[in-house]
């Protein structure tokens, strides 16, 4: 008779913003002992976690790569983006699942934080209740952003409020009219409206651009300069909180 | 004649939420080559970030401890907090500036991110004009916490809301009214007022709490039965964003 074996455990593991430098010890250590490491990407690229961490990967880990199925929202009728994606995050746990019910660990690389508009989140919520789990926390873009930038975020008791450039104009303007400290993401080509929005809440100078922080090709611009044509995705535009002066 | 030495550099070192294994391969690597380590500390206390570093200290590493010269916001006239916080700080940077000038880098560590409600940035602020200055990102609190719960914290285009729980309660209010997902942090004696504004939201079942996230002492509860008079500061409320089903 076989005994089943014990589950795997399901590490979702925090691999930061870009800089293979900024893995946590942590987050090495449980990626260079699981037999199988997960990660999400595009289809025909590497994708950004698995960039971070491939210098750190060794000859023996199993590679689970999870290919999102599509890469626009636009899809016509009777497809639909939101469906494909449940069905899609669906095969990848089946997928992950697989390996731990076979007793093998598996580690998914996240970039950034896992828990922070992490993809790994749907696998967290699938997966979770069923398998023994453990997320470590990573660098965020946010704060990662900050540092380049050398913009000192939130003082004191300032409140941060962190929206997403996705969002309608009117919501943008409501949301950030008054904020104290904010930190705009995923911009590419929201980054006009996003703009009009800050110019007319007269916080241009304030504002604080960086596109792809820490990672090989990152930069950043004077807000004012940046031409909308060339912005990716993976930029952000911060509003830091008011120096205190003591 | 002598020459002036080229300047030291001046760190700002994000060492994570508390456990010493959530620190980044890069804080590591420029903290122990580092000659000068600088932290800040309560008096008769070792500090956070400091404790969280210890066992990776070198023996011919010259310590700078920056010792808080009180503990209280409460202090009779003609006496000020603010002013006294703010003296200490300029007295800091001479400190840290004595070293630099020598030509010693200084590596100075903070818990969490140096950039997010870190004290840090008062010595940025100070010097980050006048000497060659490199921030590294840190894991900061919030994500920390969302990990140890197992709460995913933000949804694709949801907004997050961080607050401190400081704040009067009309303000908690109406920042938390209709948040999608929110951090309430720096808890202690806020933490019963905190709780008056999420249970008049109605969002008790949904909140989330977590004291010392990472930390040796770590610690998890329902948020509905808490002890208001055993939270410590480095406690957290999280309202994680609904769950997207796809």
């Amino acid at each position: 008779m076989m005994l089943a074996p014990a589950p795997g455990r399901l590490f979702g593991l925090g691999v930061g913003p870009g800089d293979p430098e900024l893995v946590t010890l942590k987050a090495l250590r449980l990626l260079q002992s699981a037999p199988v490491v997960a990660y999400l990407a595009a289809k025909g690229k590497k994708g950004n976690a698995f960039s971070i961490v491939e210098s750190y990967l060794k000859p023996d880990q199993t590679l689970l790569p999870l290919i999102y199925p599509v890469t626009t929202e636009k899809l016509p009728p009777p497809f639909n983006y939101e469906t494909a994606l449940r069905d899609f995050y669906d095969d990848c746990a089946v997928e992950v699942a697989g390996h731990l019910k076979a007793g093998r660990d598996v580690a998914v690389v996240c970039e950034g934080d896992p828990m922070f508009y992490g993809s790994f989140m749907y696998l967290h919520d699938r997966l979770a209740e069923d398998f023994p789990t453990e997320v470590v926390p990573g660098v965020c873009s946010i704060v990662a952003c900050a540092s380049v930038a050398g913009a000192p975020l939130v003082y004191r008791n300032q409140s941060l409020t962190v929206l997403s450039g996705v969002l309608p104009e009117e919501e943008l303007l409501e949301r950030l009219r008054g904020c104290e400290a904010a930190a705009i993401m995923k911009l590419g080509t929201n980054f006009a409206k996003v703009k009009r929005v800050i110019d007319a809440l007269g916080q241009t100078d304030r504002a604080v651009y960086v596109e792809r922080a820490t990672m090989a090709n990152q930069r950043t611009a004077p807000f004012a300069e940046v031409d909308p044509a060339t912005v990716p995705y993976f930029a952000m535009v911060l509003l830091p909180g008011t120096r205190w002066e003591g």
